[in-house]
């Protein structure tokens, strides 16, 4: 490749929060950036600010070498996919670059990435780990993987979405896995603590009297991570220096006991405690939570609400 | 009270993990401590730092002006109580303060404060929220409530264990309170990260290549929560500026996917999706994350499996 000497004609598919953050990222940083939209009406703002509207989805995969697409989800690529491929008439699409910023799952990722490949588009993944409001800032995180020539390729366009850009590999549903295995942990930790507040309300604690301290525990989850990591890693499980799973259980059960005698919810923390409980009538009762890890990535299923009784 | 000279006669009953941190702490401030355990021969090291062993839950009751408590539930100090009320042959106990550090709900908490104050004991209730690690160092956080003045008269006693000592309130289940849901917060985030960690090891994804990022995520959960409990307390949950309830669905959907893809169990997972879901239905689909403990706290019950369908 040459030196580019003008900032890349991009293409953003998907007006979703997200969607507009990547455009008007894309924008603010210099870039020509066509957006497309399954229903017009919510790039207003962008085309105020000089975004091109592309009247298809074969007319936004031509008129970019990045194709940016964030939509809800594997299929939605698909339909866009179906549409540009039903437009052109032909079994290719325009040699662009797609850049797919949508979450899925590995699984469904490879998939999407076979599908583009053999329609002659280059496929590169992203995983965007941080929210829709911080998009063009430092404090962005987005993980890629594809190609590393690929990546290399873009990655000075892909610069203006800001901060940290890594690329983890040439597995396409590589990404995929980091996304939903960092997402899993946010929305398992958002709704627990969702659960909590409701908890703190019904006793009359208000969530910003809670907050503080929650932020200190969310804060102990960061510190405790690396360690807990480098025992799974290690193999090494032994409880001595932590809490083992057998007392995790009796902690688990009086905050069940809690939730119920309080009328909020206990499934989540029920389904937390199977986990445990699984895992200590297998013998792992004295081991620490990092077992846990090692035992449901054997393919352990938790014991049903039946059997537990 | 006068001011006191030398450090108080302390005890600690229980010698689990936690419970011989609390002793070790007494004895390196410099405080005469006594020790009791249900089961002998776990004190050993204490002792041989200069703790006394009662031979009785009566005499480590008696032998101290603080008596702290750290047992598996409030099952276990119902049945110390019993023991020394066996043992004395009488209806009343020792006048001492009674510190339970036990970790209980506050249901069962304010039952023992209640069955204590019956038997001439004066209660305080105090729930460690750091590991026992951290016991005696500045690290340590304890949340205590029960009598203001019974906290003051004990609080430069009860410095020996380290860090923040916080009071509460007077309700003696207030700390419980904090402490569930504090708990409830760690440990469904902890179930979550194994599972992730469980799906990133099916992947081939080593626990220590995800830490880095599974930090970055749990510091977003503590980042974002004092915006969320704000929003609670003011009945802010419009989703126009974050996730909305029906896109964390979607996100929920592919985890859970990808969970089953691998062969791990989906169940905390597809819990917390029930919660949302449930939500949605009731018409909050647009609304953010905040708006779930709104609508948990109304003690609505997620969907069951069998409805989910």
């Amino acid at each position: 490749m040459t030196q580019r000497l003008s900032p890349a004609q991009v293409t953003a598919l998907g007006m979703g929060p997200m969607g507009r953050a990547i455009a008007a990222a894309f924008l603010a940083a210099g870039h020509p950036t066509t957006v497309w939209n399954r229903t017009a009406g919510k790039a207003d703002e962008l085309l105020a600010r000089g975004a091109v509207w592309a009247d298809s989805p074969l007319a936004a995969l031509d008129a970019a070498e990045v194709v940016n697409v964030c939509v809800i989800d594997a299929n939605a690529v698909d339909a866009v996919l179906d549409r540009a491929l039903a437009e052109s008439g032909r079994s290719r699409l325009p040699a662009t670059t797609l850049v797919n910023l949508t979450s899925e799952g590995p699984g469904r990722t490879r998939e999407l990435a076979a599908r583009a490949d053999g329609l002659g588009v280059h496929y590169l993944d992203g995983s965007i780990m941080t929210p829709a409001a911080v998009i063009g800032t430092e404090a962005t995180r987005i993980l890629y993987s594809g190609p590393a020539a690929l990546f290399d390729r873009h990655r000075h366009t892909l610069a203006a979405l800001g901060g940290a850009a890594v690329h983890l590999g040439d597995d396409p549903g590589r990404a995929a896995s980091f996304d939903v295995a960092l997402l899993n942990l946010f929305w398992t930790s958002i709704a627990g603590l969702m659960h909590s507040f409701a908890l703190a309300a019904r006793q009359n604690v208000p969530a910003t009297a809670l907050a503080p301290h929650a932020q200190q525990m969310a804060g102990l989850v960061a510190d405790l991570l690396p360690g807990l990591a480098a025992d799974i890693d290690a193999g090494r499980f032994s409880g001595a220096e932590s809490a083992s799973l057998t007392s995790v259980t009796a902690s688990l059960d009086h905050i069940v006991h809690a939730l119920e005698e309080t009328g909020v919810s206990s499934a989540v923390t029920r389904a937390a405690k199977n986990a445990v409980d699984t895992a200590v009538s297998a013998g792992h009762g004295g081991d620490s939570a990092a077992r846990l890890a090692e035992f449901l990535s054997r393919g352990h299923t938790n014991r049903g609400p039946q059997a537990a009784g």
